[in-house]
């Protein structure tokens, strides 16, 4: 990660979370007139991401697609979010899965060996998505973070666990305050501490264990960096959620890839406020958003 | 849930979480050779799933597929989880699908459109899986459970929240002792009871919001019974993870239909330890379940 984001100068994280009723004009035209609607639905989705991965590409390290998303479309779905990995990556774009998986032993191997990973089958393995990277959740502890972590790190892959997130009800549980002191999120920051220690990048001095914390609280990046002196800060809620990149300066401490900043709504939908073509919008806000981070840090 | 347990006597749910390379003897056999290994991989499962299906089917109310293990298989292994949940409510089973999924706002909408609903598309609405009721994670807080209710109440379907769950990780976080005195799965509890409140079944008179509790801890039914006197426990953990069904008497106090005991490594490959053919064995072993837990509620 260190390493693409020197060589594409760039800290911005392309968000694509598509709406089959909300696509680029042209994403319609995709749409294969007999086929099934998942397969409709399916083909303009795909279309609709490559088109906004040739527009911001150039702007970007790497690409975040919102599984759900794909995954609400069957079968074709998870096609479709395949040939998105696969185009990032010819694109020369580090995927990260935006999964939010969490579970336990087998289970969150079988998860891992999905997106990041391959499966032993009667016909041989079976190759997974081949992200880079895959956003977890902490609930159930440390044991279940480590299965993923044992599948990520022979394959030079890594995770993002989920720290302090950025929607109102992260106030509900994240922030309430433990016996010892420490909020909940503090708890699972220390746990991705720990975790994260037994691997760091042999020049970047990063761990391979990440965090997400969202940028609609810059008051909370301090202490995370306080924490987390040697982890990756995944910062979404930037743009549409209200995040200002000003605000984002600590995550930047440790070094330029220390922070991730990613956007998806304020980059596809960037010419519902600016007017003109969406992909020149986008690649305009995307611009935009990458030469604010960059100067920050 | 109420009904179906009724009915069919039965609150053993059937969990489904096949090992492609130790699936069941006469699966193997669907492999179709010349079909990509993904495709040979879900074919076989699928078998495997259904035989399991047919064999014990009678003695169960429902099945619970383990995402995971379905969907490192592609878009194939997602179209094998379909068949699964066709072939399941074909039979009368209720569909438990184990995803154990969490995000925020669109993105959770998102995914009980895949699980509980269906999506609105360019080809017209794309259906869902079609399961009645989804497995839910609760960090991000009481907003996003909501979101996923919010798909759910429509159409009839319910949610299980993860609360203190099975695993020794479990400890990390969940059992957190908070300022106030609460452990941290006790607050989730909470949240659990707040939203489950909202919507109660009309003759049962309990929640659409049910709670995972692992049954390897049974000191925490009691408890967990307190906080939540009207939540269906769905309770794992049962044969292979240690727990005994004769510990889970808490669970059933409101009704049969308030406790339900999930097994699948237990059922499924209880010929390693009983010999015999694997179709025998397991509906041996599922009606026994049966039979001990109908007994104690």
């Amino acid at each position: 990660m260190a390493a693409a984001v020197a060589q594409r100068e760039s800290q911005v994280v392309l968000g694509l979370d598509p709406d089959p009723v909300r696509l680029w004009p042209a994403a319609a035209a995709a749409v294969a007139a007999g086929a099934t609607p998942a397969a409709q639905a399916a083909a303009a989705v795909f279309a609709h991401c490559r088109a906004v991965m040739d527009a911001v590409g150039d702007a970007v390290v790497a690409v975040k697609p919102q599984v759900a998303c794909f995954e609400r479309l069957g079968g074709p779905g998870w096609d479709a979010l395949q040939q998105v990995c696969d185009h990032a990556r010819a694109a020369g774009l580090l995927v990260l899965a935006d999964a939010k998986r969490g579970d336990i032993d087998v289970s969150a191997t079988a998860y891992a060996q999905g997106f990041l990973g391959a499966t032993p089958g009667p016909g041989g393995d079976v190759a997974g998505l081949g992200a880079d990277l895959l956003t977890v959740a902490p609930y159930m502890g440390l044991d279940t973070l480590r299965s993923f972590a044992a599948v990520a790190r022979p394959r030079g892959a890594g995770i993002f666990v989920l720290v302090r997130t950025s929607n109102p009800g992260a106030a509900d549980l994240e922030d309430a305050r433990l016996a010892d002191g420490d909020t909940v999120w503090e708890r699972v920051a220390r746990l991705v501490g720990e975790l994260g220690d037994e691997h760091l990048g042999p020049q970047s001095r990063l761990s391979d264990v990440g965090a997400v914390l969202g940028a609609t609280r810059p008051e909370h990046l301090a202490r995370a960096r306080e924490l987390l002196p040697r982890t990756i800060f995944l910062l979404p809620g930037v743009g549409a959620q209200g995040g200002r990149v000003e605000d984002l300066a600590p995550a930047f401490a440790p070094g330029r890839a220390a922070g991730l900043v990613t956007a998806s709504r304020s980059i596809v939908n960037a010419h519902d406020q600016d007017g003109g073509a969406p992909a020149a919008a986008a690649r305009t806000e995307a611009e935009r958003l990458r030469a604010a981070a960059w100067a920050l840090s």
